[in-house]
C-alpha cells in the first residue's frame, strides 16, 4: 500500500503521478480544509460503494463544501481504466478540498472544489489473519471525529506512536474511555456481548463498523454501543479492530496484556470474520 | 491580505505564484502534517523575528520534523528581494511540511521537508483602531493547540462561524472556560487585573500574547494567567484580542453584550495599545 500509484485524477485530468501537483494555495494544503474517503474494489465492484460515497457527501456537507457527487462514478471509471485497474482488485483514495484561494481562515466564496483521486493495486486477504498488538494513548484529537477530514495531525501522531513501539495501532482514550484507534474502529467482547463506542462526534462511524453491527444482528449476538472504560479492557474476553483495509483484525495484545497465549482468535471475533468473508463473496460475485 | 503574492518560495526555487505547485503526495496536503508561521516586517525588520523562528523550530521538533532553521533567513531575504518587498512593510507566511511520501499515516523515513513561503505587502496601523465584535462557540479543536499546525479545520470552521455572523472572531469555550479565539489570543480586564489563559496545550502561545504580558509587567499592571469562565465574561471591564496582524484589538461587543456604548476603548486596553506602538517604534527604527 505504500507505493505511488501510476496515475492521479486531478480536477478532470488524469496525470502521471509525478505530474499531479496542486497549487500551494489549495486550502487542503494551507488549512487541512478537505475531506477524504478510501474504498476497495473486489471482483470489479467497490465494496459498499454507495455507503462510502454517501459518507463523503455527508462529510462535505458538514463543512459546507459544495461538491457534486453525482458525476464521481464516471470519473472513477476513467481513472481505473487509465490506471489499468478496471478489472483488478484495488484501493481507491478520494480527496475533495474546498479549493484554491488566497489564505484567509473563513470559507472563500465562489471557489471550485479540488477533486484528487488515485487507485493502487490492492488485494484484501479473505480474512485478516494477523494477530495484532496495539497500545493505548490519550485521544487528543478534536471533538468532530465524525468528519473524515485531512486535518489529521492528531491521527498521524498517534499512529506514529504505535509504529515506534512495533504496534499496529494506537487505541485512543478520551476521558478514561476507549473511543477508537488512529484509523480503525475498535470492538470488545465480554460475556458474549459485543461493545463498541457509540457513533457520536468522538469517533468516525466506519463503514466496516456498521457492517459488523449488522452482522452481529444476523448472528444473534448482543451488541451494545457503549464505550469501554480503560481499566475494563483487561477484563474483556476479545477485542478487534475494523476498517476498510484492516477488515476485522483480532487484537492479540494491548499494552502488556495478552488476550491470547498463542496465535488464536476469539470465538466471536472468528465468527464475525467468517461472516464478513461470506458477505464479501455474496456482494462481489 | 487576501490577495495572492507575486512570488512563492518553494523548495529552494522562487516561482511566480501561479507556478507554485506541490505534489498531491505532500503530507501537508494529505494529512495536514505541517507547521506554519506568520510574521510582519516593519521598517525593514521582522518584528520579533527570532521569537517567531524559534516557535517554528520548536513546533517542528514537537512533531519530529527534522528541518534546519539556520538557513531560513537567507532564503527569506532572497524571497523579499524577488518579491520587491525588501524595503517594504510586508507579511511573511512560512509553512514547513514533513515532505512527500506515499500515503501512510506513520511518519515516513528519509523524507525531505517541504518549505513554502510567500510575502505580501502589508502595512500595520500604528494602533489597531477597530472596535470589534466577537461571538462565543464551543472549542472543539484538538488538545495540542500549542502546536501551530496546518491541521486547521477546527479553526477555520470556528472563524467562518464568526464571519457568517458579521463578527471578527470566534471566542472559543472549552469546558466552560475561555481559551482563545480562532487565530488570536484573548485577554480580559477586571478590577484593573489583566487575565489570559495559561500557555498550556489548549492555546497557542502567541508572540503578541507574550509581548503584552511583558508590557503589563513594565506598566505595573497585575497579570494573571487564569482562564475566565464563560458566565464571568459579562462581568469583566475590558476585553481585547492579540495577534501578529491583529496586534491589540479592543473588543466592543461579545455575543449580545456591549463593553462600551460607543466607539471607546477601555483605559487598560488603550495603555497597552500605546505601549505596543512605542515598542514597535523602538524595535524597528
Amino acid at each position: 500500500m505504500s507505493n505511488y500509484p501510476t496515475k492521479v485524477f486531478l480536477n478532470d485530468k488524469i496525470l502521471d503521478y509525478q505530474d499531479a501537483k496542486i497549487s500551494v494555495f489549495d486550502r487542503g494544503f494551507l488549512f487541512g480544509d478537505s475531506i477524504y474517503e478510501v474504498m476497495v474494489q473486489i471482483n470489479r465492484n467497490f465494496f459498499y460503494e454507495q455507503e462510502h460515497l454517501k459518507r463523503l457527501s455527508d462529510c462535505l456537507q458538514k463543512i459546507n463544501i459544495d461538491f457534486d457527487i453525482k458525476t464521481i462514478s464516471e470519473k472513477i471509471d476513467n481513472l481505473l481504466e487509465m490506471s489499468g485497474l478496471k478489472e483488478k482488485d484495488c484501493l481507491l483514495y478520494i480527496q475533495v478540498t474546498r479549493g484554491v484561494a488566497p489564505r484567509k481562515h473563513a470559507f472563500p466564496k465562489n471557489v471550485k472544489p479540488t477533486l484528487m483521486m488515485y487507485a493502487l493495486p490492492f488485494v484484501l486477504p479473505d480474512i485478516n489473519q494477523n494477530h495484532i498488538s496495539v497500545v493505548t494513548i490519550q485521544d487528543y484529537r478534536w471533538h468532530r471525529c465524525d468528519i473524515k477530514t485531512t486535518s489529521l495531525l492528531g491521527n498521524v501522531m498517534a499512529n506514529d506512536y504505535a509504529t515506534k513501539q512495533g504496534a499496529y495501532e494506537s487505541v485512543l482514550i478520551r476521558d478514561g474511555k476507549v473511543t477508537e484507534s488512529s484509523h480503525c474502529n475498535i470492538f470488545f467482547v465480554k460475556d458474549n456481548i459485543v461493545y463498541t463506542h457509540p457513533a457520536n462526534e468522538f469517533i468516525l462511524d466506519g463503514i466496516t463498523r456498521r457492517i459488523v453491527m449488522e452482522l452481529c444482528k444476523n448472528l444473534n449476538l448482543e451488541l451494545r454501543e457503549e464505550a469501554i472504560i480503560l481499566e475494563d479492557i483487561y477484563y474483556t474476553d476479545e477485542a478487534f479492530l475494523t476498517g476498510t483495509t484492516t477488515q476485522i483484525a483480532s487484537i492479540r495484545k494491548i499494552n502488556n496484556h495478552f488476550f491470547y497465549k498463542d496465535k488464536e482468535t476469539g470465538p466471536i471475533t472468528k465468527k464475525l470474520q467468517e461472516a464478513y468473508y461470506k458477505l464479501k463473496q455474496e456482494k462481489n460475485t
